[in-house]
């Protein structure tokens, strides 16, 4: 039953790996992690409507159900390696299940990722995959590891992906311009891209690393709930695009680059002597990052704004459960 | 966010590890596969009034969204080591969350299966489990190894979830003694044992081994398919419980011997010179097994009755996406 729709993807994703021992078509995958490495293991669920729009594109909910997941290993410096996927369908829609596997796989195919087993039921459109990746010992990425001191470091830009929904949930009559800059902005929320390359260079490197994908505000927070620290954050210094920027004001713009999900840069702490050096090794892989504030001692995040005012922050991530 | 009941159900099932070198509560787990270990991986997913009955109690569900993962593992031959748990409610419901987590823990402790990540997300009943054991290189039970000349065997009796479930839907005013039969049965249908015990004491012993969640003639014909060979049953071999027999006409007891999905007991194929030690085997483990026929040339399953004509075998497995 559950072969025929995860056989397609499996076929359009094919990625021969040495150490897959047994695939997909047998009660369970069996895999060799390679000695000298730990097993590093994530596992994300997507609800239509509630983590991707109504009527986003099969190929564009392919991607993502994987993006966010890779993004996890990112977050943890590990490299990835085998994925399994759940898959619930309102019904057996060929033209869903080729869209799905043509994204998911052309994400699959330049992370190494082979698709060595999966389950589909029929029900309401929701998507679980669990992403496995290998560390060196003791090198993972925790959020655990934040040091007074620390520098604040992010990836990419911040707020594109909520600036995108926000598009997608306002239309409005476009000109030739803004529509380019929508669609930007809607490749940001519909394709992330999971800071692999980044992640692992900052093995060893980072004291602590987490992807954002509830927010700014609310996962630096889970780093300094983790780590028993507290973090500034300079709000001038938050990059930010420059389609954010044409579309909305300042105001807007400033929220969804704090409170916004979806954008999955990474955030992570470097100490201040490793800083230069870190910089650069993300430079050199094509990688944006930028310093946003710093580790203290305290609690909780707080922004402080161009004028030197402490802004008060209600505004937290999402929260599917609060 | 998907910390909170995530982290209650981690509570009740805890179980240090010396291989989860990090828990829930990061972007992901790290762990440490034991060295000379291959790492067997299943996945499977149950849905509200699909794969349980609705009304279900919440400590059913919690323990059974655990056996039937395990059960692949015990396919495999597999000895468990961890699980994440995706969860999608309709509500943060608290009733729901404790009922699960020790029903959950009440399989997962026995077992000695530490849970190591997970994801809750608001939306229709829905529960996802990805199991992770450990066999030796080279010794996992696949299907595809069945060879002509093969007994075929069984563990434990067939049908009685079927039935079970049957009952469940056809409720009839009950004397005492019919309602303890039927106790009996919805126990099989809510509560299957995964056959770890027997799964490892298979380890190069059977030539292949499924685990029967879809009926028997679907899941031995799985073996038949990926093994390219047949099998003939005897259907007066087949165990059943003296539970079913009483309750249920033979043609019922035989239909749902044969075609009842969810008993996740093994079916498993043995050269002829290692039936007597194999039997043995599993009766020191208290495991009942039962010889119900032998694999041929030839493709498919066939079933023979008592007066020995072929049974017209269009009655297969329940198929999700036929």
């Amino acid at each position: 039953m559950e072969f025929r729709l995860i056989d397609r993807i499996s076929e359009l994703t094919a990625q021969p790996r040495d150490d897959v021992r047994l695939g997909i078509g047998d009660d369970a995958a069996v895999l060799a992690v390679p000695p000298g490495q730990e097993l590093v293991v994530a596992v994300d669920t997507l609800v239509d409507g509630v983590h991707f729009p109504r009527g986003t594109a099969a190929r564009d909910i392919g991607w993502k159900a994987l993006a966010v997941n890779l993004s996890d290993l990112a977050a943890m410096g590990a490299s990835p390696a085998w994925a399994l996927l759940t898959l619930t369908l309102p019904d057996a829609d060929r033209d869903f299940v080729e869209g799905f596997a043509e994204g998911f796989a052309s994400l699959a195919r330049p992370s190494r990722l082979a698709l060595v087993g999966g389950d589909t039921t029929r029900g309401p459109l929701c998507i679980s995959v669990v992403v496995h990746g290998f560390v060196p010992p003791g090198k993972a990425l925790a959020r655990s590891g934040a040091k007074v001191g620390d520098a604040v470091l992010v990836t990419g830009t911040l707020g594109d992906a909520a600036a995108g929904l926000h598009a997608l949930q306002h239309p409005v009559p476009a000109e030739e311009r803004d529509s380019k800059l929508r669609e930007f902005l809607l490749e940001r929320l519909n394709r992330p891209t999971p800071r692999l390359a980044a992640g692992t260079a900052l093995r060893g490197q980072a004291n602590a690393c987490i992807d954002i994908s509830d927010g700014l505000l609310a996962d630096l927070g889970h780093i300094c709930q983790a780590s028993g620290v507290s973090a500034e954050i300079d709000a001038p210094m938050l990059p930010r695009s420059s389609a954010m920027l044409d579309l909305y004001d300042e105001a807007s713009a400033l929220h969804f680059a704090l409170s916004g999900g979806d954008d999955y840069e990474l955030c992570f702490t470097v100490p201040s002597q490793r800083l230069a050096e870190v910089q650069s090794d993300l430079a050199r892989l094509g990688c944006g990052v930028t310093r946003i504030g710093r580790i203290v001692e305290g609690e909780g995040v707080r922004v402080r704004t161009a004028d030197g005012a402490w802004l008060d922050s209600q505004q937290q991530g999402w929260d599917h459960f609060a």
